[in-house]
């Protein structure tokens, strides 16, 4: 059996932090991980360093009861992390080995177990149906009986908070059951998340000073105050604490681990995490969206893509000068970077620190740099927005630098086009047909191809596809993930205009590009080639 | 001049709920508000009560000057809130009445304003590169200035928790210089959002007791702590809360109204906001963000549509019998429902309310109701969403009435589609043609038209009215006046889905109706014809 403390870690045993992604994450409306997900995931989280990661609820769900047989047989081995199984006490009534989902526990194999116990005296008589000292007999015998099995126990009790207020001493009777069994931990969960930071401190402080026991805090976001409660727990006395990826959980989610992990490097300086692992933060974050399916979040603390982004044009300069003025952490302490956001005021300072991001360095190269403020307000002028669209953007700034001095010529762009028609016919209700035809040019032959799709721009994309893939094998790497339309009315003129913006993938990034015009189909085709064109531009191997 | 104090709310001026969504909160990556959207924003904000609505930054931004000319025209009239304008203090060296910026703030006509002033030594002399008698000066002659005016004045402190932090009697001085000039509430901003709540706390408590003066409290989100920090503040003495609907703002965004409000209301026991507004707050929170085109959080503290969803199965009898033990309020409070319930009854009752908002007494009509209601939730299901589109809902619940009791037939509409034709064509740079034909019946013809537009939808809605107008006179008062497109991806099924939502205006009123499908052409159609038969039905006296 493996390790039950923290491996290579600053603080080893004496802080824990916690990741229930696996199994309190994955109660999030919209998610559902394979085996092979969880793993992954498992993976992940070991590589920044997490103390210890529970992988589920072997025995109630099979999907976990694989996942510790898989991990057990050899295919996860985790570097940093402990890993934990996480079941609930005995039901009334059964010896802990009578209950099947208690040997589910110990059959795991997981050296570590977090058991949950009610610890407020409503629900152990309302929803248990069971007296206090039932409810108290099933915490001791569960725990000992798993220390007997050779396993490390941590207790979650449930609902602590509303119980603690509602009976304290029947909430702090089921904690000492479990640390007199053996329980190395008690984890106080605001399982219903209604809780504030000044009044929990409080209690927390209480529970540690009247028990003496080493306390963990678990904190549902219901208030949008689990990361603040997380934090003010801490500070209050808790040495383990529970959190999830990007905050995942059921209904408004759990204490982001990043938000957490952040607060309490950057701000209470504990260095709970391998210092290296920090500026992994980021990229982590953004691989467990992507594993779970779901677009990160641009505007999460720390590790989201608008994180260190400054809109206001008036303070570009002042940030340029002085960063450290504007950002309450330097975004590279935890892998993200600052990004400037061009809007209707850019000047030259935010565009040369945008091309900077890109990796173009246009100090002393002022001719570039005006022409590119030029053509950027003649664009935003007429309904362009690059705030929200930098591979459009880099574009821009790559075809002036090449335009203007040629300090870096621009491939020219995979295919050239010389047509499209696109016709829709409505016939009938629910008999709406669109049809797309494109006439390129790619790789020196004239292609046309026909297509199909549920509406104008996905007939036209498929089109596209259809007469390069052929001659452009990575074009199947690209997916278009998102797509967003703006009509602007009022403030450009009379004509509207509609601004559309693309989000492509392709397994290793996702960036983002805008199109333009009177017309949607058009401007959708705007962005859509720009997707394309920037693909090329990283395959600079490709014969184009 | 309008009011200087909140009317008709439960706490009066002792306690400010100041809403910054159309200045802060326009600063969020994506939002792009027109003046129309930003007096719809003022009007649903003012419909919950909110003491003051902060409407942008005149002088600095056209648009928001546009806003308080139209607001001053009498296009606002705010039954609850007062207007506030924002700006800086005078530039240095210049008198408040020489500097345009400051004139723009008098000119602007707003009764309240906010004025910025920068709290921190350190930005003091490093961003606006002058000393601190120099700073001083210009809080406090900016203030009496406007105050000799006939303006309330609020003074928001930028960077005030670092600057306290670096040199504390500076950070003081410049809330004095405000308070001596006359400022009513100094507001404490923590501007680059580094803040954790217990130090906030003590800072504001230290503040308060220090000088007696009258403090608020403005905060960004960077740790994730925003809410948390706006109500420990609240606990620690401050009777004014600067925050954004739907927590939108640069970078991590602000401290969200919503969730604010849900916790001093409900955690707290303070009546912040009239009683019967808190219902309100689920349907205001959906409908800021359609109009500002961005998807609702799902899970969204207090009003996203998972915050009181349960997935975990093994709850789910308990959760029936006694849902108190598991959600941390009762949802209904403000406006929510319980998902795992389904909200029947708080559909119903929401759907007679707006029945009778529109003139329909549903009252001793359960059948009606039922099916409208069921109706409702299988076009939810499917993408619709009725939140932003009055005039749509106003058609079913009409429809609903007609066909199931027939207590109020409605008229045949005034016109049958057989089929469109929409093609596009590209033929080269700046050549796109989209040409729509029709074949509709009207008064008792077939008629056929064609018709060019801008685009696929302004083709069809010139085709239409070219073939109607001959019949239907009163179409020529119909104007198309916005046009939004939401692409929904995700959430509904493999296929993705466009909702369009089309704002019409007859120089009498607006109204909004609403079009779902896979087609965004044919979306637009369903949306274009809801508009145009809600026009009809008004005009009863017609011959249709």
């Amino acid at each position: 059996m493996s390790r039950t403390t923290p491996a290579d870690t600053p603080l080893g045993d004496d802080f824990h932090v916690y990741d229930t992604t696996l199994r309190d994450g994955a109660q999030r409306e919209g998610i559902s991980y394979s085996v092979t997900d969880k793993l992954a995931v498992a993976r992940l989280l070991d590589s920044v360093g997490v103390g210890f990661i529970e992988g589920g609820w072997p025995g109630a769900m099979p999907k976990d009861t694989e996942f510790f047989a898989r991990a057990a047989a050899g295919e996860l081995n985790l570097r940093h992390a402990a890993l934990v199984a996480f079941g609930s006490t005995r039901r009334p009534g059964l010896r802990p080995d009578e209950d099947p989902q208690v040997r589910a526990l110990v059959d795991s194999q997981a050296p570590v177990i977090t058991l949950v116990a009610k610890a407020d005296r409503r629900h152990i008589e309302r929803a248990l149906r069971t007296g206090m000292s039932e409810a108290v007999a099933m915490v001791g015998e569960t725990v000992a009986f798993l220390v007997g099995q050779g396993r490390r126990v941590f207790l979650d009790a449930e609902h602590f908070f509303d119980g603690y207020a509602y009976d304290p001493e029947c909430a702090l009777r089921v904690l000492s059951a479990g640390v007199d069994a053996g329980a190395d931990v008690v984890v106080l969960c605001d399982t219903n998340g209604g809780q504030l930071p000044l009044q929990l401190a409080e209690t927390v402080q209480d529970v540690v000073s009247r028990t003496g026991f080493r306390v963990g805090i678990h904190c549902q976001d219901d208030t949008a105050c689990a990361v603040a409660n997380t934090v003010a727990a801490v500070q209050a006395g808790a040495t383990h604490v529970q959190c999830t990826a990007n905050g995942y959980g059921e209904r408004t989610g759990n204490a982001d681990l990043f938000s957490v992990v952040g607060n309490l490097v950057t701000k209470l300086d504990m260095p709970v995490l391998p210092t290296e692992a920090l500026s992994e933060l980021t990229r982590v974050s953004h691989a467990l969206a992507e594993i779970a399916n779901l677009a990160p979040d641009t505007h999460q603390a720390y590790v989201g893509t608008s994180a260190f982004a400054h809109k206001a044009g008036l303070h570009a300069s002042a940030i340029k000068v002085d960063p450290e003025l504007y950002n309450h952490i330097d975004p590279v302490t935890v892998g993200n970077g600052q990004r400037v956001l061009v809007t209707e005021m850019a000047g030259r300072a935010s565009l040369e620190l945008k091309a900077r991001e890109f990796g173009l360095d246009l100090t002393g190269r002022p001719e570039t740099v005006n022409s590119a403020v030029r053509r950027v307000k003649e664009l935003e002028a007429r309904g362009w927005s690059f705030e929200a669209a930098d591979a459009s953007l880099e574009l821009l700034l790559r075809r002036e630098a090449s335009d203007v001095d040629g300090a870096e010529p621009l491939p020219e762009p995979p295919f050239q086009l010389e047509s499209y028609r696109v016709v829709l016919d409505h016939r009938g209700e629910d008999d709406v047909v669109s049809e797309a035809t494109v006439k390129v040019h790619v790789a020196g032959e004239r292609v046309i191809a026909t297509a199909e799709g549920n509406g104008p721009v996905h007939a036209l994309d498929a089109a596209l596809r259809k007469a390069l893939s052929p001659h452009l094998p990575w074009l199947s790497d690209v997916e278009l993930v998102d797509y967003k339309v703006r009509i602007l009315t009022d403030q450009h003129g009379t004509d509207a205009v509609t601004r559309v913006l693309v989000e492509s993938r392709d397994g290793k990034r996702e960036w983002t590009t805008v199109g333009v015009h009177g017309n949607i189909v058009e401007a959708s085709w705007l962005a859509l080639c720009d997707a394309l064109v920037h693909k090329a531009m990283t395959q600079r191997a490709l014969t184009w």
